[in-house]
Parts: structure tokens; C-alpha cells; sequence
């Protein structure tokens, strides 16, 4: 999506290891015209799918995840972080190792949210090693619901999350598809699948 | 706002501890387009209002916030609550306790975000004592900027937060006030204010 890559080359900031920051317009102050031509697109992509989910995890997903629900006309759910006072009863239950959090923490979604009646596109902001994908992807396949694919904004693809998962069948659209990018000079290489 | 009213009298449960869980359309799973509603209607109620920020705190109140900012077409800015690899330089900082949590802890926002040239409106999902609005409130202070007023979706009045706030001058427009709630028979009371 050219206007992605060109709103990540001109406000995305390289920090060491491999942290790409677009904080500015995707995860603490967040672009909400931007989000919508993301849902857009990803209403292209996915339409024909039959999907009745948008499942995501909190915080930084839920900003992307609602704009895509939006145009599917369906509910966002966003999968937590701790087990809160405010859910009770039965959840499906992941791991998930945090790269920017440096920790692993579990992953809870609410059983009353998911069936083996739905179809899901799972949406997120990032996808780097694969890792909250993977645990988005494992309380899916608890559920016994139909996973459609995954819908991203930003993949690094050198750290291989993303063609991990194609080469195990999963479809992964991303909107802008870093193949490098440096540090050192702040150049950044995109590039395509499919 | 009546379509708010009847959603919470026909899914909301009420727990133990004036607990009002909503997570099948706000907090856990959204119902994008009730949010939408909720836009709509702040939009009614700021529209003259220069806003130019929505400011929120991550996560339940990312979504209702995106759906804000759209109708005014700005960015929404959430706060984070704890300092991560991923922002650096300085941040506006307060504290907040956790009535859902039990615990207290820092909110931060990137002075990047948040300037004397802003003028805010503040959108949360929930609106108890007032701690999270108290603690957004003290950063939108702290950077010079307009506060315009309070969006807030469900506010649980009986707790008092809401009319401490109004009593200091500070403009608070909630969808759904809630005067009183019995956990034994499941009964809600509405108001109103102005």
C-alpha cells in the first residue's frame, strides 16, 4: 500500500535492534484516515471471505482492528493481556513472547466471543517474529472457528514471522512489507509477496 | 443516549463490587458500529469546539476513541501505561489507580503529541471516581494545551467521579449515566446531567 510506505518513510524512525518507531501515526498517537484506507484495503483483499470476527490484541491493535471492522461490518474482539476482574468464566488461553516488551505474557479471549460458527481475520499493527500472531492464531484453532488469514499493517520481513506462517498455508496480507531496513543511515527496502 | 441505555440493560451484567461488565459490545468485544453512534453523538456535542486531539488511555479506550477521532477527523493519541523500549525522549507523566486493576500506575504521553496548540477532548469508555480522567486530565495540563470538555461512554454516577469533575468547571458529556445498579435483581437506574 504505497501510502503506507510513504507515510513509514517519512515519519517511521529506526532505533537499534531492528525497532521500526511510527508512533507518531500508528501506535500511540494514531492516524485514523490512514487506519480506514488500511480497512479498506483489507475489505479488497478479504470480502469474499464470509469473515464474522476482526480478532486482535490489546493495546496497539485495537486502533487498526476497529477501522478494519468497520468496513466487514462486523465485531472487533481484542484479545487481553491478564486475566482482569471483569472477565469470568471460560477463556481460551495462549503464550505470547513480547518483542518490544521483552517478557512473555498469556493471552486471554472470552469463549462467549468465539465459535466454531465464525470466520476470522486476524489484524494487527505489527508483524515481526510472528509471535503474537502465532498465539492469536492457536486461541482461533481452540475455538474450532474458520481462520480466513491474517491482515497487517507494517511486517519486517527479515525476521521471518511472515513467510513462516505462508509456508505453513496461513494467507498473511500486509500493507507495507519491509524486506531491510538500517540503522545506520535510516534507509528502508520494501518489498512484495504473493 | 438511548441506543447506549437499552444495549446495557439488554447485555450488561452487573457483578459484585459495582462491577458493570459490558465486554460483549465495549471493552472486550466492540461493536464497532455502537461506537460509531457514540462518535456521532460527541461530534453533536464538541463539533464547535476547535478540537484538534482525542486523548484516551490504552487499551479498553482505543476503540471508542478511534471511532471519536474519525468524526473529527484528528488523531487520537492514547497513553500508555508503562514505559516501553518504544518511546523515548520526554513524555508527559502522571498517576493513576485502577479501580478494575486494583493497582496503581503511570500514564505517559510523548511531548511530540501534545502541545499549548492543542485543544483536547478526552474519551474514555468508562467514567467511575474519575482516576483515569483525573490522570489524562493532570497530562493535558501539564502540556499547555485547551482542554475542551469529557466524552465518556458509560458513567457509573453513583461513584461520583463525573460530578466531582463537573463541580471543578470541567465540561463532562457522558452516553449512558447510570444513578444505581443492584447486583441482587439486576436493575439499572439512568439520569441525566447538565
Amino acid at each position: 500500500m504505497k501510502l503506507l510506505e510513504e507515510r513509514i518513510l517519512k515519519d517511521g524512525k529506526i532505533s537499534k535492534g531492528n525497532v521500526l518507531k511510527v508512533d507518531s501515526f500508528l501506535n500511540h498517537q494514531l492516524d485514523v484516515s490512514l487506519l480506514s484506507e488500511i480497512g479498506a484495503e483489507l475489505k479488497n483483499k478479504y470480502g469474499d471471505c464470509g469473515i464474522t470476527k476482526i480478532l486482535t490484541i490489546e493495546a496497539s491493535g485495537i486502533g487498526v482492528g476497529c477501522m478494519v471492522a468497520q468496513f466487514f461490518n462486523c465485531p472487533l474482539i481484542f484479545a487481553k493481556k491478564t486475566k482482569t476482574i471483569n472477565i469470568k468464566g471460560d477463556v481460551y488461553k495462549s503464550s505470547v513472547e513480547s518483542f518490544t516488551h521483552q517478557c512473555v505474557y498469556d493471552i486471554i479471549v472470552s469463549k462467549d466471543f468465539l465459535t466454531s460458527d465464525d470466520t476470522v481475520l486476524i489484524v494487527d499493527d505489527f508483524l515481526a517474529k510472528g509471535n503474537a500472531l502465532n498465539g492469536l492464531i492457536d486461541i482461533v484453532n481452540q475455538s474450532g472457528a474458520h481462520l480466513a488469514g491474517c491482515g497487517i499493517a507494517i511486517e519486517k520481513a527479515f525476521q521471518g514471522g511472515g513467510d513462516k506462517l505462508r509456508s505453513k498455508g496461513i494467507r498473511v496480507e500486509s500493507m507495507a512489507i519491509i524486506e531491510e531496513m538500517d540503522c545506520e543511515n535510516g534507509s528502508i527496502t520494501f518489498g512484495t509477496r504473493n
